[in-house]
């Protein structure tokens, strides 16, 4: 369902609203009261302390069942408080990056009361989402009018509410105005440019800014290898040497580029607050589960869930599922090339109509069962990581993500090593395969893995991202539902896996050139010879990766000068909190003592 | 020279010596009492305000030339305020670590006004050496009496007294009744048992205190190596599949041992405080120079050097010569097997005592250039990484032991490499090689490098650390001028030395497998596929060990709950700072404009 719902669109100008809470039909009365108390109510009485109403538009009420969409606001204040409560780091006046406070407001650049400014639409509504996930059961046993679904002390309510169905969905309203704003810079125009990503940012939040962040640089980072590759593929240049020269680009441009990024993404971030902002000291994310305790590192009430208990169900049943999964893909491919080889005999033997079509067949059958398999395996992943029960988003993500890495890895892969290493089939392995389910990393893959059989795939990659950022653009402005921003420092575990695929890369490069017949021409008698030294190559090559690696600095000399500082003067104010604790506790003492020696 | 003075060997008890200034013999009087006046005047002053007089010993008069002696010490309250200024962290009754200060010295462990115990003499006498190097010159172009000695605002005293020779050295008093104390439970007893590594770290700070740690804890995790090493050596095992397991077993040792340091270690550090102490906020080191300026990490006034000029003379000047020494190296050595296949020709043609002896010869020679360039190269590595001017000790100490370590590594093993590879000749690659000269990190070279070769490595190292523990821990408080203390947090570049060792291993041991015969045997039509299949198993093992580190935390989850709790408090201890700043300014305004309207 898409919703077109936006800020501008209710007529009512009690409060701005931001979010939108979508009911169940049939919810009961009891149940909204509830609710609508709970959101409303202070925060010391248990409630989240923000604005709430139903969607009254006479003039949406005819395609929408407006009875059950609810809408969520705030006072400014109450945002202030929110943006101090969920950490936001903002700039101050002398360029330094500090967390916001309500109370030291007028401290930070661009603040003024008269003015909503401050604060962009995406934080707001991270904000109230975040309000929205904290509010807890207290003592409630389950949620009124439904007695099947049970409440216990630190519950999440929304989730609870999410998983019996009572809420259908929350989500940010678009601000139309601001859209229209953001894509009139960002991609109508039909001209080569750079992307607004402080805007995107701004609109969005930091993930998808540094998505699209990431998307560009990406793009600008493939040129070199893109027009490298041209003469390659132009002049069909298929000898050693300039095999070599292509290779070795590619690896010391695949180490470079990741790291510049690395330092880059630390810029932006700083910039943006995310760098510095603490999300492990946060609140825990909604799904997040277990007793009702004290946190030992911020001593607020939260569940608490030993670490052990994760750490068993991580490699006693998540790892097995995976390695299970990755074996039996394994074992389809391998299905599929007896099947392919067995339509090829069995066409080659009869050279009918009917064989002919079904030369084609096991690859659509191989399509089918891979993509079920995919859905399948989505779907277990993030059951099993969800059931691992991680504190924070970022955790919960980054092995959501390294699982379903793995896997699209290896069958987007597997089959092209099969046929490389194996099969030893150039010919095959130079079909073109690119199409719309591969994303970034798989790209990269491309690029980087075969870059000597595939000399076009990085300009190929450059065209398909210049097209990619435009169409992804608009999907995010007016196709997809909006999303809640979500704060981050960097792209997670996609550096890591990343950087994993330049690594394999290395490997795969130097074994194709080793298997290429102009270098095997050079080894006539020996090619125990060939291999030695085409395995000693690589292996200088990853050592002089991993030293690149460790050389370059992951952040900007001036952004880690700026973090020592923040560092430095956290420990400082922490020593004169000690300090005054101290003389607080003496002047207790004296008085204690003046009383005790009063008459 | 050595030194046997003590604390208790001085009549005097005026206050109690720590630390002992030889100054040459022909010191002008004039440069001796500015020296003096230095450091007694108070630090407003630009004084160290330590206590300091001469050595008056007339038992010693005779052995001693006592009149070029100083004797430095400093009032109770001085040390406090020393251990306060470096940063000592030291346990507080709640049990948290916390860094020291004078103002909040009630809340520590162990803390009593009438108790001198609460400093380690290690801590102390660090604090005095920290006072002494932070003696910078303020106005004075020259040291008294020595105008060729320039100096600068911002340039170290006592650096440049040692530079011009005036002072000959800065050394730390023994304390007899303690070292005996000491002594007693360390090394005496001729029983195997644990080292007091805490009394070590006591009497002779972190650094020491880590090297015996890791000498006992690397020699019993040697202990399983030397078990499973002994049957392959006296039943002559050489079967490929038994190789295959001291190789793979070798392999997760030597990875698991490492992380489970590491882990151990930062145990060992936190309970010291050196794992919390922010030695990156001290003040620089004596060595460092630059032009004065003001810190921007940490707001105080200090030589400042631009991070640019350090990298280019790193990687323009440090790293070519570097690779040149390591290049002239490999040159000798290639000359020194020439010299022996050109003896042994001829002593096979003549077989005279004559050329008999003749054999001996290369060796000798080669052992002798090995040590000159030793020396040499030791000699420039210090220039060299005292010209590249790192503003932290530990960093100089890390840059230095880099430089050292790869050429000693080279010179150790590179003719190993060579018999085993080049030449492939077992037998002389079988001959032991220990000698004193070997230090821990070469042993584990010997161990995990070709640990199927020298079955009995591990267990020659496990008698050889035994002895080495007692003869080290004797050679400390023996013969050895007692050393300063050196708070660390952990053994430094030591642990990515012994890491990259264990990656080579895992190269190294995968290819002497391949080689030996009873490997070959398996495949005798094809060479090229056993190279494969090796080649392909060593990468395997080469990712396992990577995900292994990957997947062990460097600290334990109890310590890295505690560091993010102090983390968490300085953080919002530093969030109420900046809110009493607004509320004071507040209060400001208010009062000002008090002022303003009143008539």
């Amino acid at each position: 369902m898409k919703v077109t719902l936006s800020a501008l669109d209710t007529h009512e100008s009690s409060f701005t609203p931001l979010v939108v809470i979508e009911l169940a039909q049939d919810v009961k009365e009891e149940t909204k009261e509830w609710l609508k108390n709970r959101i409303i109510s202070r925060k010391k009485d248990g409630g989240a302390q923000l604005l709430f109403r139903p969607l009254l538009n006479k003039y949406e009420k005819e395609t929408l069942e407006n009875q059950n969409l609810y809408l969520v606001g705030a006072s400014r204040i109450r945002l202030l408080l929110g943006a101090e409560a969920v950490g936001l780091v903002k700039e101050c006046s002398d360029d330094t990056m500090r967390a916001f406070m309500y109370g030291t407001r007028h401290n930070f650049k661009g603040f003024d009361d008269d003015n909503d400014d401050f604060l962009t639409m995406a934080e707001r509504q991270f904000i109230i989402k975040h309000e929205l996930e904290s509010l807890r059961a207290r003592d409630e046993k389950m949620i009124p009018g439904y007695p099947q679904a049970k409440l216990y002390p630190g519950k999440s309510l929304l989730r609870r509410l999410l998983t019996s169905g009572i809420v259908i969905q929350v989500f940010p309203l678009h601000d139309n105005e601001a859209l229209k704003k953001l894509e009139d810079t960002w991609y109508t125009r039909f001209t080569v440019k750079y992307q607004p990503i402080d805007s995107i940012r701004g609109y969005f939040g930091e993930t998808i800014a540094l998505y699209f962040g990431f998307l560009e640089y990406f793009t600008f980072a493939l040129i070199p290898v893109a027009v490298l590759g041209l003469p390659y593929y132009l002049f069909v240049w298929e000898n050693y040497d300039k095999y070599v020269v292509f290779a070795s680009f590619n690896l010391i441009w695949s180490t470079v580029i990741l790291e510049v990024w690395k330092r880059g993404c630390a810029s932006m971030t700083y910039r943006w607050g995310t760098l510095v902002m603490k999300r492990q000291f946060e609140e825990p994310r909604p799904g997040y589960h277990g007793v009702l305790g004290i946190n030992s590192v911020t001593g607020r009430e939260e569940p608490l869930y030993p670490s052990y208990k994760r750490q068993l169900r991580i490699y006693l049943v998540s790892l097995p599922f995976v390695c299970l999964c990755l074996y039996f893909s394994l074992f389809v491919m391998m299905i599929y090339f007896d099947m392919e080889a067995w339509a090829l005999d069995l066409h080659e033997n009869s050279r009918s109509e009917w064989t002919g079509i079904l030369l084609y067949v096991p690859s659509i059958i191989y399509a089918i069962v891979i993509e079920i398999m995919n859905r399948f395996y989505r779907f277990a992943a993030e059951f099993l990581t969800s059931w691992e029960n991680h504190r924070l988003e970022s955790a919960y993500q980054n092995h959501l993500i390294l699982k379903v890495l793995v896997f699209n890895f290896l069958n987007c892969f597997a089959s092209l090593f099969y046929i490389a290493f194996v099969l030893r089939d150039m010919k095959l392995l130079r079909q073109g395969t690119f199409d719309d389910y591969l994303e970034l990393f798989l790209q990269f893959g491309y690029v980087s893995l075969f870059s000597c059989v595939y000399p076009l795939a990085a300009a190929f990659a450059v065209l398909n991202n210049l097209t990619e950022v435009n169409s992804d653009a608009l999907k995010m402005c007016r196709v997809f539902k909006r999303p809640f921003s979500e704060p981050s420092a960097s792209i997670g575990v996609w550096q890591l896996a990343f950087e994993t695929m330049s690594v394999i890369s290395v490997v795969t490069n130097c074994a194709l050139i080793g298997m290429s017949p102009q270098v095997n021409a050079l080894f006539p008698e020996s090619k125990a010879d060939l291999i030695l030294i085409v395995v000693a190559v690589e292996h200088a090559l990853l050592a002089l990766k991993f030293i690149l690696a460790f050389a370059i600095p992951d952040k900007p000399r001036h952004i880690q000068m700026k973090l020592a500082r923040l560092e430095f003067e956290s420990l400082e104010a922490f020593k004169q909190q000690q300090m005054k604790h101290v003389a607080e506790n003496l002047k207790e003492d004296w008085r204690e003592g003046g009383k005790e020696s009063a008459p």
